[in-house]
């Protein structure tokens, strides 16, 4: 039997940053990555692939970047987790012995128990290139897509799906898109923009059914509100589940998120083993309770964690402050924390302040966009603890700014004279430098 | 003689924000704001003036944002000011008496003492609109143009001339352009782009004399090296100084940096007189000692803290990071904190990080370029004190990330799993976001 000192199962995110970042502390230990898939995807380019990048074999993350590093690469799929034997067994019965293992299995998308989900032409987002060629094809001959979830997923697909110049409406269970992610405010924002776009919003609307024409194939989408949309293709974005199975079979602790239980240090109940993205279980920065957030960029920053962590306890995890961001058009989408909606519901008390300013100076330079930012403090310690950002191709850095401010507990004091530096052509004036402003705004609220 | 609770002398960056800031703090201050030239410029926006913007008034702070706020705009030059009456005393000898003044002078181009600087179609970069359209209607003449000093402003204007198909070359008396902003790596990559782009560079090489023709317009500019260049036009951007020559007179305590001394409250020797921007002292973040860093963001931070402090102290200044951006073509370049050079002349032991990564991800995404950050740690805190960045457009604010972790004094482990966010259109990957990465390399390294 092979023994190798990590093993890491799943190859997208979480797994290459977990293995990388376990080589560049440990150059002569034996790492193995074991993937199901035969090439890894970079997973929230997906999206991109129908408008953007027209193919799915640009959006892959290349072996290389491991092979490189002397991690071997294994296309396979782990079938069972032996935690007292620590072996793995794969699926033709081959057992690897570990000494210590990382789970990195990712999510697998929520399929909604409704009637005609497995019409043909209902699509999900399966992280398989053959699976992401199909939709490519089916995309190619459509003509009327119906969307169901109105979160990042669904308002990607559906700009990207726009730009091929098809007829899109997405539907929303709840009163906004991105709702979950933004305050209604920024999703007004968004939602303006998405009709600017061509966009059709049926919002406040259940999809109740997908019916099928007599081949099998989707012919439309009938709605809570009575309407039925025609429809020659329906994409279902309605969240994602931890994938889980591996560990439950193996008797690890599992969650209240669903996710494996991990402890700060990314070690799940079994001291060898370690879980980082998608398939562990999260807490917030805030609250200390478990999150339900899942993203690209938690997953590679708790593979950092775990990647240390295998060979000697040292990285702690803080929790997630949730740091995402989206764009529809020309109009980017970022937040960094709570927003008012999550803080209420966390029970803080804060104050807030916003400041809508132009992203160049002067406002004659080229290309030069409106920025507006949201900021929340904690009332009694006028800690930073959320923001929220919509504007030009440089807010997702901005709201990475807010990210490392609210990471570092800054007050707004702090925030309004932060060090800032500014350039006609790359940021705002530094007379009303947007995060600054808000910051000001909220202090004269306290 | 009119009294009023606040005087504000100088309405570049800083005098407006402190008038600004001091009113979003007190509603009911009479507050002025005096300044010399007819219209506020936007300072950094200046070189953008001749290629970008083509016109100076494109470049004008407008006066409604005071205005609005209800503070008053006088234009005229305070000729004098009287410390123990309060007051000062206008060109015609008109009197104003004032409860609390912020000094926001500015500062002035350093003139170098050099055979033919009074030459006709010599210029410097003075804030003043009639002075920059007599540089425009010059600049549309010329052809081949030298402009003495490879800093920020040479560079920014070579790059603007460049824009119009100018013959441009810039002299520099150090080995490298941009050499007091970066380190020679980065210093480099500028110069390879401002080649790439058609500018002429002379470094290592002192301008000895302005040659003119019997006219008196200049036509040639000889160098140490004892070339001779052909030229229409001179711009010389050496640098600025403090422009105290009324906090002087006035009796005010001036500092080794020969700015208006000021404690961390931004209050001048008399406790009534604060002064901000230019003009003012400068103390180093790092070292506490004096620091000659003039930027216009550093002016409106420093007018934040005088303009609250003016009715009552509260925000103290911490000193000065630096943080600042410029950009040459489609290479922008940043950097916050101590480079390398400055680090040593500090005093401080310290290790770097460096990664170069994709600023989209995947790579096929469109308008992708490469971003390189070089980062630096004090070696026995790990504490983060200074970054360099080259990239597109996002590389200010990503500097500015910086900017934020340097001031929070964030520990290299803190910013390997900085919480940052990411997205394909937006941001480098999550599984080598730039920041990310670097901190990692220079783990590796203690």
């Amino acid at each position: 039997m092979k023994k190798i000192d990590l093993l890491v199962v799943g190859g997208s995110a979480a797994g290459i940053v977990a293995a990388l970042t376990a080589r560049k502390y440990n150059k002569n230990a034996s790492i193995i990555v074991v993937r199901k898939e035969g090439k890894a995807l970079v997973p929230c380019g997906i999206p991109y692939i129908y408008g953007t990048l027209k193919d799915p074999a640009k959006d892959i993350i290349p072996d290389k970047l491991l092979l490189d590093k002397n991690i071997e690469v294994v296309v396979d799929e782990v079938k069972s987790l032996n935690k007292d034997e620590k072996t793995v067994t794969l699926s033709k019965g081959e057992k690897i012995g570990y000494g210590k293992l990382i789970l990195a299995t990712g999510s697998v998308p929520i399929v909604l128990p409704l009637p005609g989900i497995n019409l043909k032409n209902v699509f999900t987002v399966i992280k398989d290139i053959p699976y992401l060629q199909g939709l490519m094809a089916a995309i190619e001959k459509a003509r009327d897509v119906v969307i169901i979830g109105g979160g990042f997923i669904g308002v990607e697909f559906a700009d990207e799906f726009r730009k091929r110049g098809l007829n899109v409406t997405i539907v929303e269970i709840l009163p906004h898109c991105l709702q979950l992610a933004y305050d209604e405010d920024f999703c007004v924002i968004a939602e303006k923009k998405l009709t600017e776009r061509g966009v059709n919003l049926k919002t406040n609307n259940k999809a109740e059914e997908i019916i099928g024409d007599e081949s099998g194939k989707v012919k439309g989408v009938k709605l809570s509100s009575g309407e039925t949309l025609k429809a020659d293709l329906v994409l279902v974005g309605v969240g994602v589940r931890p994938n889980t199975e591996l560990a439950i079979n193996a008797g690890l602790r599992i969650g209240e998120q669903k996710g494996i239980w991990v402890d700060e240090y990314m070690r799940t109940s079994d001291e060898d083993i370690f879980a980082a993205g998608d398939c562990a279980e999260k807490y917030s920065f805030f609250t200390k309770k478990p999150s339900a957030l899942r993203l690209a960029s938690i997953a590679a920053r708790e593979a950092r964690i775990a990647g240390v962590n295998v060979f000697g306890l040292r990285r702690k995890n803080p929790g997630v402050i949730g740091s995402f961001s989206t764009i529809i058009g020309d109009l980017a989408l970022g937040v960094a924390g709570l927003t008012e909606r999550q803080a209420k519901e966390a029970g803080f008390n804060f104050v807030t302040g916003s400041a809508t300013v132009l992203d160049k100076h002067p406002g004659a330079m080229p290309e030069c966009k409106e920025m507006r930012v949201k900021l929340l403090f904690e009332k009694a310690s006028k800690v930073l603890i959320g923001g929220q950002v919509a504007g030009g191709p440089t807010t997702a850095e901005v709201t990475n700014i807010l990210a490392a401010l609210i990471e570092k507990k800054a007050t707004a004091e702090e925030v309004a004279i932060f060090q800032y530096g500014t350039h006609p052509a790359l940021t705002c004036s530094p007379i009303n430098y947007q995060i600054a402003e808000a910051a000001e705004d909220a202090l004269t609220k306290f």
